[in-house]
């Protein structure tokens, strides 16, 4: 599934990315912490609040984190970069897909926190591109609304 | 294509990219003034870089350019509507060649020079994520050396 997921369009050859993945009983001590940072971030957080981040990570039994590695590099952009780690979490979505799992891309403040970052031992020129959740579907996906291709497209002509 | 290409991860449902399409005798007319940009940027240019920039569109009867959206947002951060749009390229490239086209995701300075953004009439808070070509292909792609998956791959594990 990550040898799917590492094939993707990489300008430069750069493998701007690497998997951190969060299994087993790693998810809910992962979780007790983010309840406590969650906790600390804000006081009044009610209590479904604080158990929903203690719960975040144990609805699909392995979570792969796919991590930006971004660090200076004098010929491609940071923006190319960025834009092949997030076709690996696309491609990792299909790959599980493919084969039969369900899997869902998320993040939320747990990607950007400061402390849950050092926590999960992302560097300074490291981003969080996504925690993909793979298991088995508990049921069907419901379809979403998409967008009308044909609005969003123009063609250039000189003026 | 589109269509396809348009049916990605997309938090918040922002549908945070458009295309432009460069098509037909469009094509040359851009390459002119790129190549007279090139020119402008570097007088001491060698006349093959020139004609390179001039004939950059012409290789696929068409490009379809994906431009990320970013405007001022108060839920989704910029990152994710920017890989949402990365996402688009890729599954664009995925649907041309599921058609049997082939298909290049390109960039180069003419994805972030000022004076081609305005060419292009791209807006103050977009950005070119990249170029798709689509066209017959003309070989097969040499296949290229992929990274071994088991050696980007870490598990987190509490301290």
């Amino acid at each position: 599934m990550l040898r799917a997921a590492s094939r993707v369009p990489d300008h430069g050859k750069r493998t701007p990315f690497r998997f951190l993945r969060i299994e087993g009983d790693a998810r809910l001590s992962l979780g007790e912490r983010i309840a406590a940072r969650s906790r600390a971030r804000d006081p009044d957080a009610s209590d479904s609040v604080i158990e929903k981040d203690r719960l975040r990570f144990m609805f699909a039994p392995t979570i792969v984190t796919v991590i930006a590695r971004l660090g200076p590099d004098e010929k491609i952009p940071e923006q190319e970069r960025l834009l092949t780690t997030g076709c690996v979490c696309f491609a990792l979505l299909q790959a599980a897909q493919a084969l039969g799992f369900g899997a869902q891309w998320l993040t939320g403040w747990v990607a950007y926190d400061p402390q849950i970052r050092t926590l999960l031992g992302i560097g300074d020129d490291e981003v969080v591109a996504g925690f993909i959740h793979i298991g088995t579907a508990q049921c069907e996906a419901p379809e979403r609304e998409r967008p009308d291709p044909v609005a969003l497209l123009t063609d250039w002509t000189p003026e």
